[in-house]
């Protein structure tokens, strides 16, 4: 998948990627597979995170200090968890190079610009970023070259923001194989409530819910996992403190569709309870639907995975 | 992977699927597979349904009735959604061989012997079985001879059946790819209405959540559904008549299990409310351990699945 971009004048001359999880290390394999960058420097909080870095050629360097990566950056990208942004924009502002963008990856996009914004100097563009992209896998090693191929990533820039800097992030998201889409953080920050927090909070929390019963053991519920449980342990298996940081940074959103979600727990119960199968059938068959529509938006195969083997084939990553 | 099984003698000489939609046809490819019977018959409900089993070589014949088809039938498998199952029972019981076994592959177990086994004459055997396996999609075209292989699958024969009649349904399962467990149907129902059937509740419930949003659109719940949600529709594609019955038929078991998921979500939401990170990061970070478990267990694999591109490949069927 490797290709040879040596003729190609890169995008930005020198990258510097916050942070070195899954994320991180997908934007290092895919701008390097699509010639984008001239250098990419890292900072990571663990020794082991750092060796990893530079082991797998993510980084030429990699620094405990994000102060001292972004020294000569003229792209840097905040790929930690949200709740360390506001710390690291602070350490960051006063050694941000004159005319740098500035973007993160952050899926909470109203915080993340409460956070970092004001540490951002006169001169220097921020562009707030979030790639839809991810697996259940975190840390250096799990990322791979085409994991935002196809998927969208969403841009939130202030109404202010410099329209070239944003033309450029845009660019660059494109060319690391993403669709891009331009909204307010609001309204991110609403779509994602309902497209991917609250599924993960109910993923985590039926996976809690099992380990807590009295009548049925743990290895029952890991046997007779293939039965639908299955899928939700592999959401609940992301990182946790990325997502204590969500919900303690998108509150509002979650608690409104949360409590949307509830409501419509409680009709489903009703029906249960009382035996009406017709509102049951009716709204089972709606979701059908909005199934095909994922799969006719590319975002989805319709091979049956819920049957999945353990024979399985992914694209090469670099 | 189709063998030449014709020097082996088959297990039963004629076996009778009633219903041949995921299941049922699975149950033909992987019973020819491993040779375990003369001939296969079925019935179902619509002439397509019938055409196409044929067509497929699922069955010799193709029945409208199910009276007809399990006449001089040794094995006769219920394959139907569980609400089905009395009107059946009554239809075939005066036309059962004297000898054959009768099981079923219902999702309930509790109903299946409350609405099976009172037609159920002397001389014939009732084994009540459920197969811990599937896909999300349904009919007679979506079955595959390797569906079982590695899964579980539970019987709940009563205190007094025939052991023989036990021991067979179980050498059957074993041959079809199959772990066999044996468990009251009572504990089967509180196992599965955890592991599998609030599972499918929720996941219908979300996906109902966001197709009712004002402030989100349809469209952008479609695009940006690789965060997370696209799983759930995955699971909320699975055929709605079927779930439909297994809710109206589980209705305790999934009462009880869905009252504790709502408690567990409230704990979670209050967290969220009063900022809580702590506890939020200690009851996601316990999610891992039963997914690694489920690993272990050769339940799933931990290939990142949550980033799936459209390359894949499933092992061969008949």
């Amino acid at each position: 998948m490797a290709r040879d971009n040596s003729e190609k004048k890169p995008m930005f001359k020198r990258m510097a990627l916050i942070g070195i999880g899954l994320i991180g290390s997908s934007i290092s394999h895919a701008a390097r597979r699509a010639g984008l960058v001239g250098e990419t420097v890292c900072s990571a909080l663990t020794p082991e995170e750092r060796e990893r870095a530079t082991a797998l050629g993510l980084a030429t360097k990699a620094y405990a200090d994000p102060a001292d990566a972004v020294k000569g950056a003229d792209l840097v990208i905040l790929c930690t968890p949200v709740g360390a942004f506001k710390d690291i924009a602070e350490a960051i502002g006063p050694h941000l190079e004159k005319g740098a963008i500035v973007s993160d990856v952050g899926s909470v996009k109203g915080a993340a610009v409460r956070d970092i914004a004001p540490s951002i100097p006169e001169g220097v563009h921020f562009v707030p970023g979030h790639p839809i992209a991810g697996t259940e896998q975190s840390g250096p090693d799990a990322g791979f070259a085409t994991l935002f191929d196809g998927r969208w990533c969403v841009l939130t820039p202030a109404p202010d923001a410099d329209p070239e800097a944003v033309a450029k992030i845009e660019e660059f998201w494109r060319k690391l194989g993403s669709n891009v889409e331009v909204m307010t953080p609001e309204h991110h920050d609403m779509v994602l409530a309902i497209t991917s927090h609250v599924p993960h909070l109910i993923a985590y929390n039926i996976v809690n819910t099992a380990a807590h019963l009295e009548r049925v053991t743990d290895s029952e519920v890991i046997k007779f996992s293939a039965a639908g449980f299955r899928d939700f342990t592999r959401i609940a298996a992301s990182d946790p403190v990325m997502w204590r940081d969500v919900f303690l940074n998108n509150k509002e959103a979650v608690l409104e569709m949360l409590g949307r979600f509830s409501e419509d727990l409680i009709q489903l119960q009703r029906a249960i309870r009382f035996g009406d199968g017709e509102t049951l059938q009716r709204l089972f068959a709606t979701a059908r639907s909005i199934r095909r529509g994922i799969i006719q938006a590319g975002q989805d195969t319709a091979q049956p995975d819920f049957g999945r083997s353990a024979v399985k084939v992914r694209e090469g990553t670099d």
